[in-house]
């Protein structure tokens, strides 16, 4: 092995090592994380958080933010079938969250929807989210706030290397970690970039696995919120692997569901050191 | 083979080629269907959307229609749940779809539940869905558009056989095809009237599967809009050929829900073309 | 076997004997159970509620409470996932429900998450409900109407021993037949305190069981209104015992839950009566 392969290949055990503790301590400490997410992706969010070790909380009241929120370990405020009456609870809740210290993450779901939709993203945006993450789409249209023309509803239309650089963009304006969902997903702070290319392609074939590897990167974040990017990264592998284990069982999209929630909870500290792939990529 | 039979033979032969040629093409053109529907069935009906091909988008703000709606290949839109203040949208999104020349499927569960729902099923109907699906309680009070005593909820206490000449009524009426789904689901112009008879009993047993077949064939039409009658009986008998698929593996409604979303995803054109049962009856 | 643990033995198969005649009256009337419940459970309320036998009505829009409600079998109110505009409806079908003399049950979700969701549930335990179900830390903070400091959004954080006396005095001053899910599940009418034992910590795993329970208690004690507190119980040890035999095959929370459901649904005699335990505590 020479020089730059054995640092890689150290590089990528400690990467692995790491996500290994993340998902140690989300077991341990099981965060508790409000979602305010869409109506599609929260039985998904749910079950995936319960996987993991961690405490969901679907509250959205209005009503209840200033009781609650400041008691919370992390947020996720996903906009997938957003609605006006919820906004309000989205936006005081990132505030809430923002004052008490708490990371919050953004799933800027189908921001290309329509320019309302689009608008209310780029005003969560400015409530300094911790995280966001999108498919190369979102992030792509998020990153120039302007409408992508042959963009596809939730799904997503171009390939997460198209979007690293928009991402990068992204987060240098926004202050935030961005993550772009794809083959590979890219994670950047605005300089570095860092690969996670666990995951199969099937996982696209089950409604709201993007949604919920947004919840996912909620509780690793709320475990340790001064390595946001470490945390994003790890969650994201974390999830790809449950994947790639549940394929290893599935018959097509509804048992890789089962499969992958199953093999998340079952995640034992050999297959994550062995099997996670991230790393560095600038 | 006599002379008829081998007619009917032909017939359903070529009945079970259309649902391939169609299927084949819901997977090839991955058709965008917006779904304004129940809180019950969204995550059912996004899988099955995806599992066929299709890409569901869950997009209900009355906010967004102008923006999203000229852009889908279709619509469907469900009562299950309703709440008024979704009642705009679906008016909105319908008429758009129609400005736009898609087609739009109504699914109108529960229709009797109240004089309220029975009242904005109607209104939907004036604004010229291509498909009403059903069972047989929902068609008869909607086709009659007057209370029956005995309806429960959203289970049907009818045969699908009773509301065939209801059927043929409201199609007449409402310009639409209308589909009663039943042992045998029926389908009708006002004129013709087609039987699709794949399906088990167990798929009663699971919430919202009459909501995500009412989905699939909006995703049929959408490919094949100027044959609706033709689409929305072929994807009635791929989604029960699923079920019955699913049955094979299944030891309850739980295990039936995963394995005919897993079968409808690996649906080759031998088990298609072979086992798919549908016919012209009049 | 001496003359104490004879009568034991003799009261717990008499327990078993009831549980399964209610189980068979489910499934042979079919109660129409209206929900409104919340987003997180629908899927699993409503599944489950087939499984058993009965038929769920996810109804909730103010408009169609006066028609609709009079006609159901029962009614099951849940206040997770709150919203305001939910809240008239929620007290005027428990106020239907007491009018037309069908039982309801309350489920106080995360009652503790906010002054106003507390405040909703005083308002609603002041319409009588049948059965209160919730977890120890509900139970406690309801039933002294004041928040506990370390409760965590919907998970428990106290063991259901801890809340019985609470659960006696809640019943007391309400009237309901109160309920305590844990590893034991307590149930009492504030005098007698039924222990129902069936059930595996690996469900807690999964979102929305308690929820569910709920349900399914409402689909019980609506084919035997006038025993609430052994339907309740009956209801609350069938559930755990679904949640056993699919134990029996389970991998992980998915699995656990496609199985749970699946062998509510073949639930047979001979296995109710050897394994459901539920006993008379005091």
């Amino acid at each position: 092995m020479d020089e730059e392969s054995e640092t890689t290949a150290t590089a990528a055990a400690s990467w692995a090592k790491r996500a290994w503790e993340l998902l140690s301590m989300v077991r341990h400490r099981a965060p508790l994380v409000q979602c305010i997410t869409n109506l599609v992706s929260m039985d998904l969010a749910a079950n995936v958080l319960l996987a993991a070790g961690a405490s969901p909380a679907m509250v959205h009241a209005i009503q209840e933010i200033d009781d609650f929120t400041p008691n919370v370990d992390s947020l996720c405020v996903n906009v997938g079938t957003l609605a006006e009456s919820w906004i309000p609870s989205m936006r005081a809740a990132a505030a809430t969250a923002e004052r008490a210290r708490r990371p919050w993450v953004l799933d800027p779901v189908a921001v290309s929807a329509s320019e309302w939709r689009m608008g209310t993203c780029l005003g969560l945006v400015e409530l300094r989210p911790t995280v966001i993450r999108g498919n190369a789409s979102e992030i792509l249209a998020l990153s120039s706030a302007c409408r992508i023309r042959d963009a596809k509803g939730a799904d997503s239309s171009h390939e997460s290397t198209d979007a690293v650089e928009a991402a990068k963009s992204l987060a240098q304006s926004s202050g935030a970690i961005v993550a772009v969902s794809g083959a590979v997903d890219f994670v950047t702070d605005g300089q570095k970039v860092v690969g996670a290319s666990n995951g199969v392609p099937m996982m696209q074939r089950i409604t709201a696995t993007g949604c919920a590897v947004t919840a996912l990167i909620a509780a690793f974040v709320a475990v340790d919120p001064s390595n946001a990017l470490e945390a994003t990264s790890c969650a994201l592998s974390i999830f790809g692997l449950a994947g790639e284990l549940g394929m290893e069982m599935a018959k097509g999209p509804a048992s890789l569901r089962m499969h992958m929630i199953d093999a998340l909870h079952c995640l034992d500290e050999n297959t994550v050191v062995s099997r996670i792939r991230i790393s560095q990529r600038s």
